[in-house]
């Protein structure tokens, strides 16, 4: 096979950590459908100029093109989806006449993006999407439901509590009219700068590079600096006395966001009035979330409102999303040792082999306990009976089943051996079952999440 | 937006189409998890050299690079894998160290290949793979498993009836050396062309490329008409009068798969001996699937028995796997109309809005319906309940859901509407069940194929 090369961003998972993975995605499906939405997969491969035209992240497109295609060939132009949003808007154009709306969708599919790898980047990566869309108009509430939807699915999760910090577009806007300022744009590039190069650095941009007055330039950084569990923030937001009717919108959308949210999953969305990512495109309610205690890692969940997330000639479709990065989130529960499984083989039970004239006998035995949905396994090899326990347990599987004729005891009937105990009883195998926590391999959180942490807000 | 290019080759399924799919996936899943095979996912990214290496197919790779790499940057010689097997057995020598053996794992993923797009073959589609690999040994025993798991998994879908056809490459190529050839690749790609060019032209091309005598070329045609639904085949070998130690050996071996396979799945499992796909690289059985009806679309499953699935300096993994072609048995069942869904949204439920004051009293319900594994989704908009309904009838969605406040006939309590019947009860929303086969979308056959085809075996 020759010589082996890792490549830097494109991760790969051991069978256990890919038990985590499978974990979320699961959790991620069932709480998407349970919520109404439906599963839509879109093809890996876009053309290029599509994609460079709704946004601005060219640079990080990985072009395909055929090994042996012929120099006369013209190129097709296409390159891998860096998204799932952009896929969905052009699926949305193209399957219409076949859609109802508003349309409930969840796709969990792998994107890529020629990036320099790094902490919680990589270069292929698996997203799970769920967004809303309608034709024409889309009501407002749909922008609560993304926050509940996704701070149900994070809840249902064994990971640290999780904060969906939620901010408005047409407030920020508003609010930057209301204090004077003409280029909106200009002022939200500076307080997204926050964080790098302090409130002084940035109360001076604004006042040089867009024009603010310095009681303006102030009044936007002490909008950014506000934050609540609930509709507080508008309070502290009127304190400041600035008005404008597009701030007012913003101000009751994101209550309503914040009030709905918290009182269907408490504590689980804040008003952050620091958040400047997206709202450059997003027209409305604009998400991030952090993992308390794991921030600097960034955002493992994303989204927005766009009033136009498709259109053509006849036709403008409004949607509301939100992203999870099950790579992220996964990179991350590994990587800091979050979370443990019982055993990366779905097998709860070893059918032994006494001798290979027998294996008949084992894998009828088997069959019996597959049909009544227990995962199991014949041994391979008929060795002795403590190497194939060993092999057992090496692989985490907590029952050994001695058919009949292979009782090392010679008791007359089937036994079953738990080895985590020892314990080995007899067993009827059209009835055993093992308890519930060992049908499946289970994922489990290895840290309280219970208390300190989310007091931490 | 802009123009829509359909890309040719790049399949995109409606969400009715995306339910059939994820039904074969789901089986697919439950079945390779009953049997112990653990799920593993690898990068979509390999280096072409590693591909070129291990196949014959790379005019079909797609080759990957960044749109704005530099002119000076080395092309890190990226290519998009075009099967799971030989990123699997990348996989194994990188991560043997973590690994246990026997190794069972499933992978379900995308492949990429750069053909010319036919009916049943794509550039983009989806295979549901299983492996068995063994460091150093690898027991015959796994070469009967592979059928008996596939033909169980097979057995589970809604589809006409799907015969695994098998051969065993020891067999061929023991009765060709048995006959006198020497050349017994040759010999193969002869066989292979029976179905294009037929006997007369194969018998010529065999006596005069190969060189066998016309007896000798005679007997290897005779070989290839054998066919069997039992360990019958032997016999009629045996008539042939060939006598040699690999025929020898492949005749048991292929006796006992299509024994041992049989006698878990009847029927399942037949020995043709023309099967000669795959031979020439494959060292021992064989393995190709068609859907009885629709042999002209080709194999649905296929794979083999690999001596050497892998290896490095220190250490050779011999493994036997077989693969089902999801994309392409999921375009024969939308394309030739073989089932149908009940609907393609999850919900089983409409929760109805008497008036946008009263939502939260509406999701309140869906809330409790969804505590307890219920799909539901609350109406859009408080239209009349006349359109509500309609809404839910436009999605197949069967039951519409009236809280107190809302009931349209003045009754006290909830009540809920089937909508198919009209029938309208009331409904105790910590009590209400829909019947078993309304809580998700259903996936059923569109014809008989309990009976007849199955005999035209």
């Amino acid at each position: 096979m020759g010589k082996l090369n890792k490549l830097s961003g494109f991760p790969e998972l051991l069978p256990s950590g890919r038990v985590i993975e499978q974990y979320i995605l699961d959790a991620a499906r069932q709480v998407f459908e349970l919520h109404g939405y439906l599963s839509l997969e879109t093809r890996a491969v876009e053309p290029i100029d599509h994609m460079q035209r709704s946004g601005e992240i060219d640079k990080e497109i990985y072009v395909l093109r055929r090994l042996h295609a012929s120099a006369e060939e013209a190129d097709p132009g296409l390159g891998l989806h860096f998204d799932l949003t952009v896929p969905f808007a052009r699926y949305v154009l193209e399957h219409a006449a076949h859609l109802d709306f508003p349309l409930r969708r969840y796709q969990i599919q792998k994107v890529w993006r020629g990036e320099r790898p790094q902490e919680g980047r990589f270069r292929e990566f698996t997203q799970a999407d769920i967004d809303v869309v309608g034709k024409g108009p889309l009501a407002f509430h749909h922008e609560i439901e993304m926050a509940v939807v996704m701070a149900t699915l994070l809840a249902s999760l064994p990971i640290p509590p999780a904060v969906i910090q939620v901010n408005n577009r047409k407030l920020a806007e508003g609010f930057y009219r209301g204090v004077g300022a003409t280029d909106t744009q200009s002022v939200l590039r500076a307080i997204d700068k926050l964080d790098k190069i302090g409130a002084d650095r940035v109360r001076r941009l604004l006042e040089t590079e867009t024009g603010l007055t310095p009681e303006a330039a102030a009044k936007c950084i002490k909008l950014a600096s506000i934050r609540s569990l609930d509709a507080s923030f508008v309070e502290q937001v009127r304190a400041l006395g600035v008005t404008n009717e597009l701030l007012d919108q913003g101000l009751s959308e994101l209550a309503a966001v914040v009030t709905g949210a918290n009182a269907e999953r408490r504590g689980s969305v804040v008003a952050d009035l620091r958040i400047a990512r997206g709202l450059d495109y997003y027209t409305g309610t604009v998400y991030e979330t952090q993992l308390v205690g794991f921030e600097s890692i960034g955002s493992i969940s994303s989204g927005g409102r766009y009033d136009n997330l498709a259109s053509n000639d006849k036709q403008s479709y409004p949607g509301v999303g939100i992203s999870l990065g099950v790579s992220r989130l996964v990179s991350i529960l590994i990587g800091k040792n979050l979370v443990s499984v019982s055993r990366a083989v779905p097998s709860a039970v070893l059918v032994a082999v006494a001798d290979e004239a027998s294996r008949g006998a084992s894998e009828l035995v088997a069959r019996q306990l597959r049909a009544r949905g227990i995962p199991c396994e014949v041994a391979p090899s008929a060795d002795k009976f403590g190497k194939q326990i060993q092999f057992a347990d090496r692989r985490g599987i907590p029952y050994v089943w001695f058919p009949a004729t292979t009782d090392p005891e010679g008791a007359a009937g089937d036994t079953v051996k738990d080895i985590r105990s020892g314990e080995q009883v007899e067993a009827d195998v059209t009835r055993w079952q093992p308890p519930p926590d060992d049908l499946k391999p289970r994922v489990f959180s290895n840290v309280d999440t219970s208390t300190a942490l989310r007091e931490s807000l």
